[in-house]
């Protein structure tokens, strides 16, 4: 009789009124979690707790079930747990949101011959067979822009390069899992110039004239290409300024941390935007 | 017997050779599906198929550990589902990653008696209590920056802005949950002046004189809230520039996305950076 002898679960407080069960105090036994978990959240409840947020790791998976039972939700999840929350009063949820972006990184490398550092992916969106693009990719956890954008083209193309700038960003929405993505087009310096593939993913890769890279009809009419090369260009030209990364520490959480602003030498220069 | 019985779940191939099992097409018993997901990846793994993606909605959650016991890994989840995955061949897993951030805002907004609209949180970390901060917030599932940044100020403090600017973006990692945090510091243009608060979340806000809010101790020794300051009061004095937004198709997708790029009035300014 898994009732007489059930206990409360063992959890901490969080700085929001709410608990976090600590995933090493779960029975493995899915009738004595249901009894446990039933009276603990009576006595959360009771304590006037807000949130609670129960961790399952992969191994216990056979506990999900009984966690929805009780009325818990998903909230995320990587590989090995899924994270469940349960919200107790009679209010508005204030949990905060699982992470919504993916980020993206594509690489603009021009070399001083004036050819661009292009690649034709395996596996392309219907429409785009043939284009030459510039190497793109997702950056890692915990991975900065700056790193993953030198990272991505190295294992595409093999060439070496050094971060410039992040020249303007784009935000797209119902991307991938309904999420969003946020994709930072950098401007990078190549460091080498031997061209060496990564045959998983890519299915060609070279260096381009950037005026025949340009000249590709798929970027001509494509509103959002062109203009995002276009900015390259006037980058290029010194005529448009991007956005330099420096990494800042804040003495509060004592995170080092990347800002990226941008550096205008001319400070008479004005903004279009009043 | 449910052996006997065993079909091969109904799936439809993706673009990577891969395969996503259609949820309405799942057993509710968890022996029925045991025995339909074990055959379904024998077929799967005779026909050369890579990844599986197996949605499992909330209300099946019985069927999660039996996936786990067939060799599934989590791969995201949402309230009411999460998703599993499979990846058969004996290569690294091409598998794109889950979403890996969350995105935050903060509202710069300033009248034209250079007072700046300040918040006190409710709930803030500790060393920060005392604090006069700019309104800041996360942007919802498939909001956009701009929007994101209006609603949070009108949110929490009920002045009504429109957006200028992004002016900077701060990059952290191992925020909530071990992910990371894109958090984009936004212009904004007040359109009216009287305080409503938010009372779940605001514990104070006001309008606050510039230097006044500038001299705060805690800005003053803090690295990165100090640097972010000093970029807004450069925009207010026009000697520096941010990203404005323009929303563009792209006619691959037919998607309508927002990109941020740097309006320079000035041609002839040049970056720092080489």
């Amino acid at each position: 009789m898994y009732v007489e002898s059930a206990r409360v679960l063992d959890a901490y407080d969080d700085e929001y009124n709410g608990v976090i069960v600590h995933p090493e105090s779960l029975p493995s036994n899915p009738t004595a979690f249901a009894s446990m978990l039933r009276l603990s959240i009576t006595h959360w409840k009771r304590k006037g707790k807000k949130g609670v947020w129960l961790k399952l790791p992969i191994e216990k998976s056979d506990l999900v079930p009984i966690a929805v039972k009780e009325g818990f939700q998903y909230h995320h999840a990587e590989k090995d747990y899924v994270m469940m929350t349960y919200w107790i009063p009679e209010e508005p949820c204030l949990l905060p949101p699982n992470a919504s972006h993916q980020v993206g990184i594509g690489g603009f490398v021009i070399n001083d011959r004036d050819e661009v550092l292009v690649v034709q992916e395996k596996y392309c969106a219907a429409g785009l067979e043939g284009l030459w693009k510039i190497p793109t990719g997702f950056i890692l956890a915990s991975e900065e822009i700056f790193t993953g954008a030198v990272r991505e083209v190295k294992e595409e193309t093999g060439v070496e390069t050094e971060f410039v700038e992040v020249i303007a960003f784009r935000h797209a929405h119902n991307v991938a899992f309904e999420k969003s993505d946020l994709f930072f087009v950098c401007m990078l310096h190549p460091l080498s110039t031997q061209i060496k593939l990564d045959d998983h993913e890519i299915h060609a890769a070279k260096w381009m004239p950037l005026v025949e890279f340009v000249g590709q009809p798929l970027i001509q009419q494509d509103t959002m290409f062109k203009k995002i090369i276009d900015i390259c260009i006037a980058r290029l030209g010194k005529t448009y300024c991007g956005l330099a990364v420096h990494q800042l520490a804040s003495k509060f959480d004592g995170r080092l941390s990347s800002l990226y602003f941008n550096t205008v030498e001319d400070k008479n220069s004005t903004c279009q935007a009043s």
